[in-house]
């Protein structure tokens, strides 16, 4: 490490994150689960495969167009389990509370944790509340964790990408990070922009049980599809070819991304998903995830290939092509 | 509610913790599991039954005689699920870092949660880390979520304490709580006061393997003593007599609390258990946990009832009877 403090950029989901868990985190809880560096776990009980996951949730601020925190916090875990390849079942609930935090907005956020459940499918089922002194906290920080069932056919790792696979994207990206930015920096677009927090993992459970051909799933949260493509390059030692024009932006937030600098690559979305299918199950796969509600506008956007592991390039609309490194800073701090 | 904000005491483990959960938490998640208002759920996967638990740990300071942040949260995850009656294996582990936070403390945190989980024999098989800005988060907060395996023979529940069930106490009160306040308050007692946190799931598993008759367990963290034993007493339907000479409080701890004019029966524990056993098993039972290295000091320290249900007796020292409520406020904000 370069510095001798925690940083923004340690929490961005690039870079410096990556760094500070393979260097310091992984090193000293050394399982095999952590190692393949996927969003969740994946053991065994009595014959029966468990997936587990958490997330702890900061975003400000904490509603949104689109959604809120308590809607981002259970969709987050929901995907994670579901990222896997668990059919997420059961939540806990952690909350962390600023004294002084209005009774009739947490119980908005607890309506809409109990909304969003529903909608995924999933109970919560254990809790636990702590409240901390004003100015110790900023207003509420969510904490979900999660456990599913693994279908016995279903093996996904980020190791597991090879060349040849498909690289499917499920929708648009950037809209949730630019939707949060926009608000946070008080700039009013008068556009439709907004985040897409979705639960995945009915898509997910239709992808996976009409093709058997899926080798990673990731949601590119923090960092962003470069990131999230970077890691699997690297974890599966394979490289990665995208093409920029087959990348759906929506207009609002490519033009949010243009005006203020953004690459879109890099900005955090919390309702997609890249699918790395063999080519030969791809057309089907494709097919199942636009059957989904969230799922409508996905497309084929690249492939894998052996040459030049752990690299992702992209041919660009211009006819260029450019490498897509991992995220390098801290583009939006509280941003999930 | 009689506020409209969230004040300290919603998160002290008292008469208003247990307010809030059960007028606005429960009622929106409405599952069997939140209903007995246990330290976890307990579900069934597949003809085996899982324990599932979370806690966030915001203790101030991080680092106290004892312990620190991070063996509170191993621990306090660990005993949760113990005191449903599962056998922890799996943890997650969820940090919330202030930026600016120094590395090194970091480090220190992150070694101290990797030797607290060999002790208690978990794993730490998934995580998160979310950095806010200077100021958003008073230097660490961590969550922990966990799930253990709950043995064919076991079942413990809040709700199933019954009359001429003895209750015994594993050890002396008020230990971490007041190590914390005097630490924070910058008294400085020439003593030995210190944390008591511990993993209490081999003494659980020793426990609960030599004798059939244990009804319910718990460990008495945020408002003591007094409070678990009222939320059981509550859940179950039945009164509770204790008795003041039995319950072992060190000397360091009682002075402190005579000074600082705290009532030890709703000082924070960390490492302590009540059982609720069959007055046939108690022998064997108290010999079970007096065999664990965290049980020396284990002692019978009251029944159960059928008189007075939901409430709790103590005879006091002086040969009176006074009846022990609920905590009323918060004593100790941060205390885990």
């Amino acid at each position: 490490m370069t510095t001798d403090k925690i940083l923004l950029d340690h929490g961005g989901g690039g870079k410096m994150s990556h760094r500070l868990i393979s260097e310091m985190v992984a090193p000293l809880f050394k399982t095999p689960h952590l190692e393949g560096m996927n969003d969740g776990a994946v053991f065994d009980a009595g014959g029966r495969r468990i997936a587990f996951s958490t997330d702890s949730y900061t975003v400000d601020p904490i509603r949104f167009p689109g959604g809120d925190i308590g809607e981002l916090a259970v969709n987050g875990t929901v995907n994670d389990i579901a990222m896997c390849g668990g059919e997420p079942a059961f939540l806990s609930l952690g909350l962390i509370i600023e004294e002084g935090f209005p009774l009739s907005d947490l119980e908005d956020i607890l309506k809409s944790i109990a909304r969003s459940a529903e909608r995924a499918g999933v109970s919560i089922v254990t809790g636990d509340t702590k409240v901390v002194p004003n100015g110790a906290a900023d207003k509420i920080y969510i904490n979900t964790s999660g456990v599913g069932w693994v279908p016995d056919h279903v093996f996904l790792d980020a190791r597991n990408a090879r060349a040849g696979d498909l690289i499917i994207l499920s929708g648009s990206i950037a809209d949730h990070g630019m939707t949060v930015l926009t608000l946070r920096e008080g700039l009013t677009f008068s556009s439709s922009l907004k985040s897409d927090t979705a639960p995945l993992n009915h898509m997910v459970k239709r992808l996976l049980s009409s093709v058997g051909g899926v080798h990673v799933l990731r949601d590119p949260t923090r960092g962003g599809l470069g990131t999230a493509l970077n890691e699997i390059a690297l974890q599966s030692k394979v490289g990665v070819e995208i093409n920029e024009a087959d990348i759906p932006v929506r207009p609002e937030a490519a033009g949010a991304c243009e005006l203020l600098g953004f690459d879109p690559l890099y900005v955090a979305n919390e309702g997609k998903l890249i699918a790395f299918v063999s080519p030969d199950d791809a057309d089907k796969a494709l097919q199942a995830v636009r059957n989904d509600e969230f799922g409508k506008s996905a497309a084929v956007i690249g492939r894998v290939v052996s040459e030049r592991p752990g690299k992702v390039y992209m041919k660009t609309t211009i006819g260029g092509t450019r490498i897509v490194d991992m995220l390098a800073g801290e583009q939006l701090p509280r941003i999930c």
